[in-house]
């Protein structure tokens, strides 16, 4: 425990008693220092723990083999399938991951970007904080021609591909399965729609109704942050309703199933009075009594999708760009369960 | 979009008409260079987008304000609440966090450290994974005398402290509170008992057996990974034995509710047939019926804790070092609901 501070390559000089200028050329690869100096100063640089650098890094092609993921938050079923996905792929190529989170802020996201950039990622996944509308603080990657994926919350940038299930479709279907059971008043839950899974998310419902000559009622919108207090405190709201709705269509599992458990203490009875459709088909829709209706968005699969186009863009060494492709749409669908079947 | 390679010194040199080697020297803040030469080649630097690295980074106190995590897997709700309680000490402090999974094995945890070890953070807090005894791939961090915090999943080691809840303790509570039930046949389910939380939880369900006058039997104690699938298997193990337990300890919620809801399917009555006590307090154990009795495991209080160790270590600047605590224990407690009792 004697070494106490970082090793300079002003340590290696005295070491080696050779100037600095000839260790930083060495580790810089100048074809200026012979091979068999080169390999005496990596040696001891590699034995005195000197850390690597942009200098070292520019002998094996400029890689460190390292991803950076920066995501709105771990803490959902979705969100660690994306990832365990991701690892997946990162591990058989040899990549390792490296995580942030951007907690849903769009400063902290510019943060995690700076930290990964110099932590000199290849190539970066994202998925958008909740309040990133704008989106420069990119630029330093597309600048550098470092790729960058966009997975779930997404934007249309010209230099980045996107990864989505097609929202507005499966809004589309899960509202469409309520009404097939004799629903008219069907309310929906869902987050600001500010990214764009939300509001596609809205116009897959709202198109439902219509094609269904349902009249759109504003008030039959409601949004919070889809957490389980939320959808308690949806419950209390749908109570308080003069007309109660007969279906909810929420755009997660966690805000459906706090709403479902609130309503059943009240003796509301589900799908009997109401019927349910969340989305995500996390663990726990299939725990809660009865099972939630909800749309399996496949997590992992996202994951697995990401990470292989990154990478195979990363050994192609930019040979097809990334900007080639612009959207991945992967398949999701409706799982129909107990909590939605009215007509048995 | 016309930068292609990544900024060297040689570029900035060139620009500047100046030597690489006096680019280099003003980068590592060598005296040699006059201050107005350092500031026009920091300024270029930074404009050109050159990477920060060592040289950079010897400006600013050798400090990235950046912490790395390591952790087995992210896909826990204790797990995503260790992380929230890290990230929101981090955000106070101007801290960043990068988080790798080691996925459970310790051939990816080596590779995690080194990742991280080269991404310059500033400290480690890590979750160890299952299979690792050995910790010499944290050396490279004790050696440069790097801040490493352990939490839950932790081992003894001079220079690093250590995080936990008292297992032993709450795996005794949670037996007890079952022999106060008037359970006897009290089965525990757990992962291999390598990992010191899982030894020190066996330890307390034998320890309260034995003060209960309770015989402890060998085949009493299921061996899984506590999955939810584990848990489904497990009530298949115990609808074949030729008496049924009274009782079932599992060490963690998920497959506690795994075996209860399969146990439930086939018709046997909980609590009144069997006792269900789980381990963690996910928010799963409100949700299944009945709700899950388990030991809350406080894992936001515990991130908070262990980031605010780390970092007032790094601004003590080694002042107070870490090794001079070994050990904090983070209350926890043990919560009774209607799946263990039996005494109404």
């Amino acid at each position: 425990m004697s070494t106490e501070k970082e090793v300079t390559i002003y340590d290696i000089a005295r070491k080696l008693n050779i100037s600095s200028a000839t260790v930083s050329r060495a580790l810089n690869d100048d074809p200026v220092v012979s091979k068999k100096t080169k390999q005496k100063i990596f040696d001891l640089a590699e034995q005195m723990g000197y850390r690597t650098n942009l200098f070292a890094r520019n002998l094996r092609n400029n890689r460190t083999n390292t991803i950076g993921v920066i995501i709105p938050r771990i803490n959902s079923f979705f969100m660690s399938s994306v990832i365990s996905g991701m690892e997946k792929v990162a591990n058989q190529s040899g990549y390792n991951l490296i995580i942030s989170q951007s907690s849903e802020s769009v400063e902290k996201e510019i943060k995690n970007v700076k930290t990964l950039y110099n932590s000199r990622v290849d190539g970066l996944l994202v998925s958008l904080a909740y309040d990133t509308i704008d989106t420069s603080h990119f630029d330093v990657f597309f600048k550098m021609r470092l790729p960058l994926i966009f997975f779930d919350r997404v934007v249309e940038h010209e230099h980045a591909t996107n990864i989505i299930i097609d929202n507005r479709k499966k809004a589309y279907e899960a509202t469409q399965h309520l009404i097939d059971q004799g629903c008219r008043r069907i309310l929906h839950v869902t987050a600001i729609p500010r990214q764009t899974v939300y509001v596609e998310r809205l116009a897959g419902y709202k198109q439902a109704l219509a094609d269904h000559n349902i009249k759109f009622k504003e008030d039959y919108v409601i949004i919070n942050d889809l957490s389980h207090r939320a959808g308690i405190e949806t419950a209390a709201i749908i109570q308080a309703m003069n007309t109660m709705p007969d279906a909810v269509f929420v755009s997660n599992d966690d805000c459906a199933i706090g709403c479902m458990i609130a309503l059943k203490k009240a003796g509301i009875r589900i799908p009997d009075d109401i019927a349910f459709v969340g989305f995500n088909n996390d663990p726990i829709s299939t725990i809660v009594e009865p099972n939630l209706t909800t749309i399996d968005y496949p997590g992992y699969e996202m994951g697995v999708v990401a990470a292989n186009n990154l990478i195979n863009h990363l050994h192609l060494n930019g040979v097809a760009p990334i900007h080639t492709t612009n959207t991945i749409i992967i398949r999701s669908e409706l799982i129909i369960r107990a909590s939605s079947l009215k007509r048995k």
